[in-house]
């Protein structure tokens, strides 16, 4: 369907005629996010340059009954910035100015297109730091940050994206804006803005957030220990965290993840190990000091065969530059892959890595496991071929089954990479129908048209009839080929 | 106004005859929460004893049309448990089972009419504790904590009442149960468990919490400072917080506080002083002792007149003691005391006060000041005799003021203590038009009727007219009397 050209004009006219593409050869660059099994290229993409031009587009948008789609940087992992068809893609990478960083109140406020990496930069010299860290964080913007609510290895000790946000101001369906939050980090009032932080474009368009910095660490130590065992490994997540250490990020990965992971970044993990951790430490000088005494005493008492803490900067960034690239890294190893991203509680790391390696075997395709294993939050990563008849097909059902285990020992169906078009059908696994309908009667206070990134993060109550799952909520799983707990 | 027989009869009949109160003389004793200048005594009080007669209750208000306002301990600061005429007062206090203490996942499953304190009693055995403190923790419910989002003295380290829930279940207006957030913490889908928390019984009755419970720290340590000056003290707290140091607690206590919070509860603090710092610490050994250091060259750099470290639990309750009176011990200056409670940026700390003292001495009445410090959350403690005519409207309009003059310098008008009835005029001075018809859609979801604690938490838009406020969000005040910062 071709966009109408009044449209086109009326956008052109509020924008300037080089904001507001439409030549498909122009258009198609915006066709997928990073979920590039999913592509459709958008009728018509507008960038506008502030506030007001954002304002502007949804005045328009509103008027003549058209869908709009929000995109930042497009490193989003479950579509939530796929085009849809007839729709305006709004791209917010112009709006890439950082407002104002105020050291005194530890704050940053920013738009919505500056990059996360950037925020830290800006902070830095302040000698603070904005803590959530996706591995895309050199691209991604605060924006899709705030609209997936996007973690990071860091997320353990210091939250996620809505643990971060003090003050967001929003663009409404109608072209009018919103304040929620507060530079204080509390606002009196309905909690609107952990509503909002993760609505993923459904609820309104992010034009401003104000975030939370917080002090650079004293000192920072990374431990990298290496298992022959898978569980033994999982076990020592378990006892560090009930230490009562909490560490910056606790990230573990599996033989296969960590062997691309050093083929791709000769980052020095040891090829031999069934499993790696990589334990970081951060904080005020003696605290780190006696919390690595603790963790190492630990790891060594959990049977890890060799612990090693890095000597400087240099060594840390090298032993995370492995784990940072380990989704391109484990990419190389077939044609396709597909990351997963389910949630579950730590004490059932071992028990389902054991099971996603049956179903791996069983469905013929191999998964490489990345974990933000303090926090439970596991990435499987499929490996096929969509060139291969069926093969895409399969991987998906994997994924799904993957995600309903994750359900059935009382986990969720997404940790930090949102729902987008990806996650519609396990959304049906995890909720019953009076959430859903919850969940709709709110996206109709913010969006009554439905024209606000319609379709994604929250699946229809069709759709789940004709996804055949039942809730599995809290463990109670339906589904007989599935272990119990 | 008399409730219908036929009401009283079903309600009978679905909870037992005890179980509902109709005679005057027993409702009275429901006529208010610890707001007591607002009384009305509730036509008809239930108390059910199961969910399901939670559930019964609401289906029987629904048909009926009649407004149901729950109630926890009834220990609430704003009125949020006000009877509202001719409404059902649900009482949730015989719904209180400890269902579940899970050690390993570090979380305790509670009904709504458990007192804030006996989570922790049956947690401590396990090593581990509820964080969120009221002061009336030994009597206020987690049910009336989540309606409140309440805080307490060790908020500034282990965060309000929504930072420690994970999942709740809720009665809908309808009588239907729905759950909102997950074991794990964090849930796919829009974030209800925010929002519902800190809701006043305005979207839902929550039946059901799962909250998150923290290890017992190894070691605690409470110093207590003194300051010759009010404003060094309110400096002393800046100069914590930058140094990186996160205290369990950091409350300050002006002169007249302190002065009578000893001579109620002969805690040992020093009535010569302007005012008292209370830091309280606590951890892993190792880092808690690096602190106390860190925190006594503070203190003396800050100019602290003394410092003194408790020696012993014994010591360490006895210094708490005063603070947790605080309330009660100001009461016993005046017939009667209102309690304000709003935010502010740390950093106007000390020209707030002295801007209270100067409104205080024009208004005639005196104010004692106790303070979350770290958090900037003020309780400014107005001294009345509602006996004198004139005299509760003039301390309304001294603590109207009061708060506004938070929200001149960026903060709010409440931090822990709700909105009820009592700040519902201040919330017009908070938010806009914009934000109030988003509070009030959001309400139309969950109670379309408008029958759940109606009139409570979120101002119509005519009463904001009549209060004749306009906002001064983001410290743009436009009321000339106040001061600029």
């Amino acid at each position: 369907m071709r966009p109408d050209t009044t449209l086109i004009r009326q956008l052109r006219a509020a924008l300037g005629p080089d904001a507001v593409l439409s030549a498909p050869e122009s258009c198609v660059a915006f066709e997928c996010d990073a979920l590039a099994t999913h592509r459709l290229t958008p009728d018509l993409v507008v960038l506008p340059g502030s506030v007001d031009e954002v304002l502007a587009v949804l005045r328009i948008a509103a008027r003549a009954g058209v869908p709009v789609v929000a995109r930042g940087a497009g490193t989003g992992l479950s579509g939530g910035a796929l085009p849809v068809e007839g729709s305006i893609l709004l791209v917010l990478s112009r709006l890439d100015r950082i407002l104002e960083v105020d050291a005194g109140r530890r704050l940053a406020r920013v738009q919505p297109g500056v990059t996360n990496l950037s925020i830290s930069d800006a902070a830095v010299p302040h000698g603070l730091f904005y803590a959530p860290d996706p591995s895309s964080q050199l691209a991604c913007t605060i924006g899709g940050n705030v609209a997936e609510n996007s973690g990071g290895v860091h997320c353990l000790k210091y939250g996620l994206t809505v643990h971060n946000l003090l003050e967001l101001v929003v663009a409404t369906w109608d072209g009018e804006l919103i304040t929620v939050g507060s530079p204080l980090g509390e606002a009196p009032g309905l909690s609107l803005l952990p509503l909002l932080t993760g609505s993923e474009g459904m609820l309104g368009i992010v034009v401003e957030a104000t975030v939370r910095l917080v002090p650079l660490p004293e000192r920072v130590e990374l431990v990298m220990a290496s298992f022959d065992d898978v569980g033994r490994c999982a076990e020592a997540v378990g006892t560090i965290i009930a230490s009562g250490t909490v560490p910056a990020g606790l990230e573990m990965m599996d033989g296969p993840a960590l062997r691309a992971a050093e083929a791709f970044a000769h980052c020095g993990y040891p090829p031999e190990a069934a499993a790696i951790l990589l334990c970081e430490l951060d904080g005020l000088e003696h605290d780190v000091g006696a919390q690595l005494d603790t963790v190492l005493g630990l790891l060594n008492r959990c049977g890890a065969t060799s612990a090693r803490v890095a000597v400087d900067a240099a060594e840390r960034a090298r032993m995370w530059s492995g784990r940072k690239s380990a989704f391109p890294a484990v990419g190389r190893l077939a044609a396709d892959y597909y990351c997963m991203d389910g949630t579950i509680p730590r004490r059932h790391l071992a028990t389902v890595l054991g099971r996603i390696a049956e179903m791996s075997s069983q469905a013929g395709l191999s998964v490489a496991n990345v974990f933000h294993a303090g926090d439970g939050n596991l990435h499987p990563l499929i490996l096929f071929d969509a060139g291969r008849p069926g093969e895409l097909s399969r991987a998906e059902r994997l994924g799904a089954d993957i995600l309903e285990l994750c359900v059935a020992v009382g986990g969720t169906v997404t940790g930090e990479h949102g729902v987008g078009v990806e996650k519609l059908g396990p959304m049906c696994t995890q909720f019953g129908s009076a959430e859903l309908e919850v969940f709709h009667a709110i996206k109709r206070v913010f969006d009554p048209d439905g024209r606000l990134n319609p379709g994604k993060a929250v699946p229809t109550l069709a759709r789940c009839a004709d996804y055949g799952a039942m809730r599995v909520h809290g463990g109670k799983l339906p589904h007989s080929h599935l272990p119990r707990f």
